[in-house]
Order: C-alpha cells, then structure tokens, then sequence
C-alpha cells in the first residue's frame, strides 16, 4: 500500500499516519519528494482493507493498493494452468476446447431432449439450459424449477452431454446439485456472497459469469469467495459487460481473457450469446474467443427460436450451430487446440 | 410493441411476422413506409416479454417495445405519490424529509450506541448500521451477524431511532425483520429475485438501493419483484452506479431523481455516502439531492473513521454531520420540506 | 511515480530499472516488500510522462503516478478561486451566481432577440446561441454561421446581454471573437488540442465544456491547454458524461463540481439542458447543480421549442424558465450566493 | 419515426401532432393502442433529425426513430463490400488482410527507417508513425511535425511500405495529405466534424477511429460526413471504447465488427495496441480481431520501447511483431484470408 501525503502536509500529520501504518501491522517507508512525501506500507495486504481508512487522516491524499487481493485464484499462488473436471471425458483448461450449448430456458421434453442430441452430432460436449430463472420482469416466465432439471436429466441420459444449470438461490444449490453436473452463477448474481459461499462448499465444479459492471479483478475476488470455501473447481466465463453501446445488447469483453489468462489460473470461458445478444453475431464473436485464447465457448441454440419463452433474439437455430462448429475447428486449430 | 421490418423484406416474411403476432393475442397494424414497412402490435405489452422475439424471424430489423414494463411501481397505476410509513413518526415520502444515518458496519455496542445518539441530535430520523455486510472480499470483515441486529436494538432502545439494516440471504431475512424496522437490500443483491420475492412477503418497509449497473428502469423492475409479491412498502434510494470515472467511487446519478419522480409514486432517497466514497464531497451532493426533489439522504457516519472497519474513507465525524444537518435546513427550505 | 515490481523480479531487472530511472532525472527510493519491491522516483513528473514506459521494461507490474499532471489549473499552484470577468458587471467564480441561457441554435432575428429580451427579463446575465453548430450527422442544419454571430451581436444591442458561442476550427476562432463575449469550446472539442491552443492565443473568456467520456483529470488538462498558451480566462462547465443509462440523455455528473472545486481554482458551472436532454427534468438539475456548489448554470431556452432547428426537447419555454428562475433564487441563498 | 403519445393525452394534442407532422413534410399513421395511441410519421427521416423536437409538444412521451440516419455509408445504399485502395498493391476490404506496424511517434530517422524496415520483412503492408501527436497533456511531446513527415516519406522510400500519419487540425490538413498515403483521424476528433470535413475533400484515403464514447451508429455518421464531402476511400478503425474497466486501457470491442459488416460496406480494421494498451495482450487481440471479420490491423511497433516518447507500454518490438505475424498467417487462413 502505497501512502500519498497532501503537498504541504504538516509533520504532525505525516508522524500520526506512520503511527496508525505501525498499529495495523505494517512497516511503513517514507520517500520524501519534492513536493510531496510518499508512504509504502510493507506487509501483505490482503485481507487487510482497513488501510483504505487511512485515507480519512488528515494530511493524506490517497491511498493506492498494490498487490492485488486475491490469492487461490492468483497465478502468484499456483503457476501452472488449472484443468476443471467435469465428468470422465469432459474437463475446461486443457487442450481440447469444451463448447457447451442449449437453450435459454427448458421449456418442455422435446425441446430440450431434441436441442440436446442436436448440439452433441454437432459437436458440443456439455448441454446447457436454465430451470431456474433469473428474469429481470416479475412477469416473465421465472423457469420450470425441479420438474426442468428432471427434463435436463432425461437429455442427458438420451444424448449422453453432462449438463451446467443455474442456481439463483442458497435454498435450492442442494436441489440443483443433485441433477446438474456443474452448477451455474449467473452475471446477476455474481456479487451475491450468500449464494457464491453455498456453491463454494460442494463438491461440484462451478461455471461462474462474470457481472455486467464487474471489474476483472472484482470477478476474481468473486471467485476467490468459492475457492476460500474450498471448492477449487472454478470455471470463468466473460458474457458481456455493460457500456453506453446499444447496438449490442452488451460489449464482450475479449480482452478480458488474456487478461485474466495471465492473473489466474483458472480456465475461462465466453458467451458470445448473451455477449451480444443477437444470433448474427455469435459465429463471429465464437471464433474470435477462441483466437483470444478462450478455453470454451457456451452457445445458446434452440429449435425454434421464434416461440421461445427467453432470449430468442440470440439463440442459434442447430443447423447454424452446426455451421458454426465446422468453422470453429480452423480456429481452433490456428489456436493450437482440439475440439 | 414496434416492429420494424427490413428494406425490401419480402411480402411473404411479413405475412409470418402478422401470422405470428396474431397468435400471441396482439392485433396488428402495418404501416407502409417509403423504404420498409413498419407494424405496430396492439395490446397489452406486459408480462409478455415473447414478443421480442420476433427479432429472430426472417426479415424482421428489429422490435421496439413502447410501454413501460413496470405496473405497481408506476405511476399511471397510482397517479398521488406513495408516503412509506416506517414507525410511527418516521416515513418517507411526505413533506418531511427523512435522514438515515449511521455507520457503515456495527463494530461494537459503544460505537454503534454512542453514534446513534449523535445522529439523533443533530437531526437523523432513522439509524443505519450492517450486521450482514456484502463484501467483494472474502477476507474482510463480514459484519457482526445476529450480535450486530442485537446492537442495533440497544442503539434504538437509547436513541429513540427506528433502524434500517441489510438482508443479504432469503435465510436470514426473518431473522433480520424481527429485529430491523426497515430492510435493505443493497445495490449487488438488487437483482437478486429469490432476495426481492422473500422481501415481499413480509410486513415490513423495504429500502431498495440501485444496482451499480442498473438502467432506471430495471430499477423499478426490481421494486415491481417485491410489490408483486404483495409488500408496497418500498423506497428507492439512488446510491451511484459505475462510470468510467475514478475521481469517485462511483457516479451519483442525481437526474435519477427527477426522473423516478416522474415515472413512479414510491419514495425516493438518495445515498451520496457511496455515491462519491468520499466524505469531502458528500455536503454538497446531500445539498444537491434535496435540491433534486429526492425525499431522504443515507448518509454514513463513524465517530472514529480512521479505525473503521469498513468504508471509513467516506464516513463523516458526528461534528461534521451535525454541521451538514445544520446547512441542509436551508435547502430543504428552499425545496418546500422540512427536516 | 511509484514503480511496482513483479513478485519475484530478478535483481538484475531491479537494477536495469534504477538506472533508468535515474537516467530520466528521476531519483529513485527502493522500499522491499513481503512479496515483492516498490521503487519511489522522486521529482517533479510533470511533463515527463515518459516514465510510464518502464512499464515496457522486464521485471516491472506497473507505474502509478502520484502528482496530478496539470499546473496552472491547480489548486496547489493557485489557492485562492480565480474570478473570470466575462464584461463589465458580469463575471463567473464570485459570490454572484451567472446564469447562460438561449437557444440552441441562432435561427433568425426574431427569435434570438426575443429569446435575449425573455432570458434577460428573468434574471439570466448572459446570452448563449450557436452560429456554428458541430451536429453529429453532416445532413442536419449546421448553423447560420457569420450571419448568426451578426444576429447574436444585435440581440446583445438590444438586451444588454453579453453572449456566448461555441467555436469549432481554429480557422474561425478569430472571426468568433470579433463577435462574442466569450468562446465556447463544445464537448465533442474537448480535446481538439488545435483548437484549445488557438483560443489560449486569445485575450477571449472560454466557456470549456467538458467532453463526454472525459475523466475530471482530462477536463483539467484541456483547461492546461488553454492556460499554458496564456489565456487564464477558463470557464468549467459539467454537462454530463456518457454511461449505460438512456433514460436521460446523458449523466450530469453533479459530483464533479466539488470534486473540481477541490482541485482548481477556476469557476464551475453546469449545463443542465444538455446533461439530462429533456425539459422536464431541468429545473431539478438546475437547482441541485447549484445546491453543489456550482458558480453558474447554462440553459437552453427557445420561444418555440416544437419549431427548433435543433434540441427542441431539451429546451424550456421562456415563461417556463422565468418560473425557473425565481425558484433558483432560493436555492441559490440557501448556498450563499446570490443570483 | 414513431411518435408515442402518453396515456390518456387529449384529442386535441393528438390532433396538434398530426397537423405538425404534415407540416414537416410527413404522412400521420395512427394506430389506437390498448393505452395509448401511437403515431407512425412516414417519410423520409434523413436530414430532418426536427421531428424528433416533437417531443416537446404536449401529450407526447417520446419519440423513436426507425432508420438509420447514414446513407453513403449504409449496405442499403451499396450491398457488395468496398474495396478502399491505398497505393498499387496495398488496398483494404479485399481477400488479403492489410497489416499496418510501425512507432506511436516518430522520433528520429535512425527509429523509423528501422521499424519500417522491420515491420516490412515480418509482413506489414503499411508503415504507421505520427508527425503531428494529440496528446492528453500540453506538456507531452507534440510530435516532430513536418520533420516527422518528411522522416516518414524517407521510411517509406527505404522500405518501400505506404505510410498513414494523422492529421489533427484543417489547417494542417494539405500539409500532411501531400506526404502521406492515407491520412489518419484520431479517436479525439472522431467527432471534429471541421476536420471531417476537410479530409472529405481531398482525393486521398482516409482512416477513421472510433471516438472513445462513440456509438457505432455516430462512427458511421462520421464516416457520412466524410463521404458527404466527396471522398468515399474510408476505413473504418475500431481501438477500444471507455468502460469502467482498468484492466485495460480502453475496452477492444471487437463485437462492433461483425456490427459495422452487416451496416456498411466500409472496410474495418482493428487497433489492439491503443484497444488494450498493453502489449502483453495485443496479440490475443490481433488474432481475435481477424477471426471476428477484421479487414487489417494496425499495430504499434517500437524497436525500443522503454525509451518511446509516447505509449511504450503498448508497442512490441520487432522480434515480437515477426512472432505474432507468424501466428496470425493460421488465423487468416482460418478466416479465408491471406496475409
């Protein structure tokens, strides 16, 4: 941590600051400058926000953090990239890129088992699909709840794809956990400790979105809340931020995932879908994930976008995604990856 | 709802696209323009998010929805403005305004006791303080939990002041509203639906804060969760959502007031504590919220932000404070309230 | 600047950077860390931005600069607030508040000198108008240019107002100031460096907007500018930044006025028109702007705003202004000022 | 244009709003809706931006409008892709990719001889070098101005490569139009449309970036104001948008691509340098960018970084340059483009 005194400062000031930097448990440094002096506060942050307080000492400019404040998701800790299990032949992080594809909603037994043997011949390793629902409207429909992970469950057993599903509340994370293969934290809920602590305490891999104002390393921070619960099974996924450009319905982010390939050791993934929110757009947005170095991709695709319950206007109909998927090996190739 | 179809969409597209709109219980209208044809769909728009998704149908440009999604919140349903009754003595919304204030986290009985005491001398109406406090951090402190609403109870028991304080969890909610007289959910559980849906079954004033990357709208979308769930008991409080500007913590969107105002009955207040993060600029953005129309301030104050544990950089000294009281007079004034 | 080392940096790298950094003028302090070291440069870094590129060097996190890297606009430089003459008896920074108000755009003689006439009768003690009008689409009326400045120039006749008007090529400047009272530099100008230098030639006022993705930083910079080429004339004015929010046309960052109150002596004033971009919500913005702190407002008022060439929406009827007005006043003693 | 009327708005200002639109030109539709009546206003809307001052008049919520208001630009006016050509051999928006490498600034001959050289055997087809610099502060380095131009030509005489330098003041403009291949507008005057206007009148290609705050809808305006001039050789540059995120310098947005595609017929490339600002992440970006649509890439390269004059922190050196080209050669093919 880095002390920024006032120019001007009156000793008496600059001599309470050290003592408070002593009190909390750092070793404080003074580089007097020409106009101003500079405190470094020596000692591990982390954990240890209450040095932002100094800020409210008289005489003090700022206060500027230096190390960042995470540290099971932190490249510092384990070096080496980490690879997700998710069931026998299906893991993120490695070599072989995992695509993971559905609808929106599960809406019924035939759309779901159907999207579900589409996107697997097409080449999806993982079936996606919500049952609980988080809407933004009290007035949309808020998702089939336990009777669509039984539908979720059923196209799994008939395609054989594991599945990722949402939670949106601590009550029903056990509920969800006993169907769903991976369980996962939508954009909305990305700062919502209670939930983020309860998924961190199962034994069950983790698909966590990144939040649409979230800074990357809020995203991480939000992530460390799983692992410190010691669940490390920890999936990354950039979906869009939210900016002044409305032509998308958000602005993917790609610089995020070198970005955060270099900080954590994490695998990540992109939602090029809900990212722009318009099925033109997806195919692009997909390749250029992977070119940025994406570990994955999640895909919305559904059988008949036109009467769908959620998010028509993004989703892929199979036979495009099928397209897609075709393309998507050149890229991956160029990449150095399989899929 | 507006759909606007391609240049030069084909006669047949927009047949499906009237066939389609039909089936969804909407009549529709076509206008011919000069170079595309635009159909207006007439019927009641909410609750039926369905039809944006004809932006997936062949020759179709886009869909612009033209009302409103929000019903209870609104202000063609309820036309007076709403007075929130908190206590007896103390609501939101009529000609007095109604100040919280209060530290950030309670620390301890004699912090939370003695500040209390000040707040009500120089004018607070209500006590803030967290006992469940959301932190991007899982190493900083999270709040005293049970103990900290015990506090809260002493603090008012002395004081006088009803309390608000944050729910975080649908399973502790009940917990928290046999003690708190008033809830809070905080701008990252602001879409959080399984917390708004639990916040409405109850009895009990709700104070709704803003999501950081919240439309106005969306805002009221979440107020409309907990009406529609059947408590109407909601205020709105505009705390600053993310910019790209760092100079403050956050951006304090004061022209949310005059709009709110004009698009909803329930009580607006505003937060200019988090709104800037700074207590050297939080005067004269209290001022500048009175001004704006808005019906209340939460405002943080520490009586020793220098060892808080938790935003000490912008919690005001009970000196300071009663010294804004004292200024803030002038301006509820001049905006036809009292104080 | 403070020079943060990776974790782990070899001590080779550490000593590539001191030496660097002293090859720069700088001289650097070494604080060693738990983790990692942390190098002070002490010196004064103004102009000399070229230390952030040992951010390129091997071994080093990155570079955070300490010292605000404008002068002139300063308030360590400056203490006391400048006061800017604009004519005799009007001047924006003193205990005065000055109100701008007109059209948009000058359309003809009636209008300019009617609205003069209107706007002065309700207390406003200057003119504003444009003649060059920068519109984002080249097919929009683009201003009466030189035959507007001669229509400006007789409204001032016949009010007694000074006027301002914006400036959009260094090539016209000169033109411009033959007419006006004081130049307008426009938002999307804002950091159109050949024209702040030209108007900084100028003995002129300059009313800066600031741009609408511009930090408070840059805003102060473009004011260096103009103050580094010799005119100390400045003028701030807050009208709103660009954010997600599309319920107002841009977000009036109303914490900018004390935020810029702190760092600088030059006086602030606010753009409530342009900031929200609709009439209704001008009167609270208004009054909020000076409840913050601001030295002055500018607002666009058109007798006939159905038949405006440009911002119709935004602007008030002259009786509506005039009601405005006498509400401000309260505001404005509230403030201690008077208008 | 759609015109909402409010709910329950009187007879006699629908009928207002019917009798201005005729009288601007425009033929009234209205559609009766369950609430509230909406009007559709047929007609050309280009160049008549005034309707939207409807929304001043009494009983009218908002305003909507239908078309895009970019002719030249739009891929309704032209279908088929624009081929921008810059010399013999080197053009944009044709099967080949067109990669522009070279310093932020040009320095001294020895630095710019020996980057184009560089940039040339690793693949560039063009050399990029500013003579005349935009920068945030009045005391950075400005540029070597026409010595920057005439090191330029020299570069490209060595090298045989083209070279693109900004222009950043009409007065300048000739000047540099009569050393260089194509003239570049900076993100800053994006929205200088006196600049705009000028580089549309000479016979000499133009690079346009993306302003910072810059919708895709205003970037295509600004390309129209160009165009409206008579120059219709415009390339399109996204490099990143404002966001809240510091992560990164600007935001890439590289989803604006596969938007401008499907918008206009313009080529687009992308600025992964200025996009991320570090060039740890440019080659992600640059791959990305290909795989998303991009038509080229302009990439700074600086055969010593630490001692650049300007952005150090983002330039590769050449050896780096030569390994990304190699990489992108698979991302081309990938993408059915060669290199």
């Amino acid at each position: 941590m880095i002390i920024v005194m006032k120019a001007g400062a009156a000793k008496k000031d600059r001599e309470e600051v050290l003592k408070r930097i002593r009190e909390l448990g750092y070793k404080p440094h003074v580089i007097h400058g020409t106009t101003r002096d500079v405190i470094g506060a020596v000692g591990d942050e982390r954990g240890k926000r209450v040095l932002q307080s100094l800020e409210s000492m008289h005489g003090v400019e700022n206060v500027v953090p230096i190390l960042q404040p995470y540290k099971l998701a932190s490249r510092e800790v384990k070096k080496e990239p980490s690879v997700v299990r998710i069931t026998d032949g299906v893991s993120a992080g490695g070599k072989e890129l995992v695509v993971m594809a559905g609808p929106c909603s599960v809406e019924g037994e035939e759309q779901i088992v159907e999207t579900a043997v589409a996107v697997r011949d097409a080449g999806a390793r993982m079936l996606r699909g919500g049952a609980f629902k988080p809407r933004t409207s009290p007035y949309s429909f808020q998702g089939l709840e336990e009777e669509g992970l039984r539908l979720l469950a059923k196209a799994r057993k008939v395609s054989g794809l594991p599945f990722v599903t949402e939670v949106v509340n601590p009550e029903t994370v056990e509920l969800v956990a006993e169907y769903a293969d991976m369980l996962q934290i939508g954009a909305r809920n990305a700062q919502n400790f209670a939930l983020l602590k309860r998924v961190g305490q199962l034994p069950k891999p983790v698909l966590l979105k990144r939040g649409m104002s979230m800074t990357i390393q809020e995203f991480l921070m939000s992530a460390e809340y799983i692992m410190s619960e010691g669940n490390q099974e920890v999936i990354l996924c950039e979906r869009g931020i939210r900016t002044f450009e409305t032509a998308t319905r958000n602005t993917l982010d790609l610089s995020a995932i070198p970005v955060l390939k270099e900080r954590t050791h994490l695998p990540v993934i992109a939602d090029p879908s809900h990212g722009t929110g318009n099925y033109h757009y997806v195919a692009a947005m997909a390749f250029a994930a992977v070119a940025a170095g994406a570990d994955g991709l999640m895909i919305e695709v559904h059988s008949d976008p036109e009467h769908a319950s959620s998010d028509g206007p993004q989703s892929l109909k199979p036979a495009k995604f099928a397209r897609l998927m075709e393309k998507l090996k050149l890229f991956a190739e160029a990449a150095g990856r399989t899929l």
